[in-house]
């Protein structure tokens, strides 16, 4: 067997997420390009455990090292197998512009400079609901990329359990949705939106307390024409978030936007997730754009599993969380899922590390 | 029934194109900011069997209307609809540096350069084989998405049945492939590139002359570590060039490029092409962006079934046909499927129109 082959086995053994060779061989590649961890899982696309187990088994097979300033090295070893294998490092043609999201977050500088100044108080990312929020430049592309796709003018638009990034304030400031509604766990986020809407005199939108672990009401059911979500990577959470999602919606053309992450959640799990979405709700998936949503560090960070796991106690300097932003698409038959949800690994399983 | 429901009944009924409502109101909505018909096919994302049905009934209806000058217009009474439904214009605010694709094509300049000069005297897209070259912009991009995703440096690729884009030579252009084989039905494209090669001594790169309704050959299945082609639309057609391409890889973790279009097919189909991809090939989908690939407009348009359907004799005068581009990775325990194709549909199909 090959060396990245067995390191991808005994870190699968180790850790019990999903892997093979070429998941080694992307850490190695991303190796190549910076010393610093944090920066090494975003560019090879992996969960934080299996990155994690990964780098730790290159050093104890000596094929990486860490210095005493926590930077992750290449050893002559691993310079020889890069060249053996060809290994090349990694390369980004990111749009400069856009940061590859397709669409610029200043194609409407006046939402974001008052998305802006709004939310400087806005309440800290807190680790009891797996929050982490997104940039505002991240919030406001995802506004305008929802008007892009005709799902924001005059349209009935739920945002749920992910106002960490207020992306429901932001498309209340539009003022071009007919009806926002915003549930969301956390208190916080929902007075501080209601204040806003009230001080600015935004009548068509509300913000209320919600667990999405229970089923939604007949006031929620079919009454929507776009759904928005962010949830945690867990198959728990993916039903409790997208599946009540789709169920909010009222009819077939009607649409859903959420992020998934490979940070939080490997390929295998995609595949499973697509198939519920295409297979099982029965809508079609008509975006995926990757690296699209961009986190801000949150403050908790070394008190997660990510941090413990980590092979250096170095904190991020930089953004280095990103996930996709999926769009899908009702279609005639597709089915609202709408079960409560009794399972105690809502935020965290093998894959998950961050909350 | 609403009345655009009953459009979308109507037309459905004639054409056998699953429609619904919101068929209808996107194209509405497009009518609100363009009077031109192969713009407003563009601006729906509707086959253009599905958008001429709409549009003529809609004219029927007395909701559009048809000027001396094929202009297509909204009646009183379509103002009325518009107003009373609340149906908004377009907006779009993509991304003007790199036109929504996420990697700019300048972002490579020398590349986009030589490739523009060495393809002055590409040979001309032919309706035989349902071709239709992208843009020069569009293929450089695809070389730097392909780049940035690793899977270009040291890899092996095949490029199948798609050369009229000359992707395969782009690709073969950069000189960082480990090998490129391209194969095409097309002799003229196959006899260019190899004397391009041979003209610039790039001897990694060889391209030569296969039928896709072929089962592969030993010498092409499970060797490469990339495969991009860009098929059309029938499910025949399909698994010929997606079925194929997947069973020219070598391992998982290999990955498939592809466009879709809407133009040709619609979202019930992409749905049966994602359970396919996800369900029976055993892929994972990692990207879907929409509107990345951009066609030039062909010489055969005035012959083809698109241009006979169309309510207006009016050629395009803009690029009007786009397509998705997809990205596929295999997972452990993907499946190659490379069956013959004894399919007469094989360009051709109720959705289809353009060849």
């Amino acid at each position: 067997m090959d060396i990245l082959s067995y390191v991808a086995q005994e870190v699968q053994k180790e850790t019990g997420v999903r892997l093979h060779k070429r998941n080694v061989e992307r850490v190695i590649a991303a190796a190549l390009v910076t010393r610093d961890f944090w920066k090494l899982v975003d560019l090879s696309d992996l969960p934080v455990p299996a990155a994690s187990g990964i780098v730790k088994k290159l050093v104890s097979e000596g094929i990486l090292f860490i210095n005493e300033k926590e930077d992750i090295l290449l050893t002559q070893k691993g310079y020889d197998i890069v060249a053996e294998l060809g290994i090349e490092p990694f390369v980004d043609y990111t749009c400069q512009a856009c940061e590859g999201r397709g669409y610029p977050f200043y194609a409407d500088k006046e939402l974001y400079r008052t998305f802006v100044e709004l939310t400087k108080d806005r309440p800290k990312a807190i680790r009891d609901y797996d929050q982490g929020s997104v940039t505002p430049e991240t919030t406001v592309s995802r506004v305008l990329f929802i008007d892009s796709r005709g799902d924001l003018r005059g349209k009935d638009i739920i945002v749920m359990g992910a106002e960490d990034d207020l992306t429901g304030l932001a498309i209340a400031l539009t003022r071009k949705a007919h009806r926002v509604l915003i549930i969301d766990i956390d208190k916080r986020l929902i007075d501080f939106d209601n204040r806003i809407f009230k001080e600015l005199g935004i009548d068509n939108a509300e913000a209320k307390v919600w667990d999405l672990r229970n089923p939604l009401g007949e006031d929620m059911l079919g009454q929507f024409n776009v759904f928005v979500t962010d949830p945690p990577e867990t198959f728990a959470a993916f039903k409790a978030f997208i599946g009540r999602g789709i169920a909010t919606l009222k009819e077939e053309g009607c649409a859903g936007y959420f992020g998934l992450t490979l940070r939080d959640s490997s390929l295998f799990r995609w595949r499973e997730f697509q198939e519920t979405l295409v297979g099982e709700y029965g809508v079609v998936i008509t975006d995926i754009v990757q690296d699209f949503n961009h986190y801000m560090n949150w403050d908790y960070h070394s008190e997660t599993k990510a941090a413990e796991l980590a092979p250096v106690r170095r904190d991020p300097t930089d953004i280095w969380y990103r996930s996709s932003w999926y769009r899908v698409e009702t279609l005639p038959g597709f089915k609202r899922w709408n079960e409560p949800i009794s399972d105690d690994v809502f935020y965290l399983d093998e894959e998950g590390s961050t909350t």
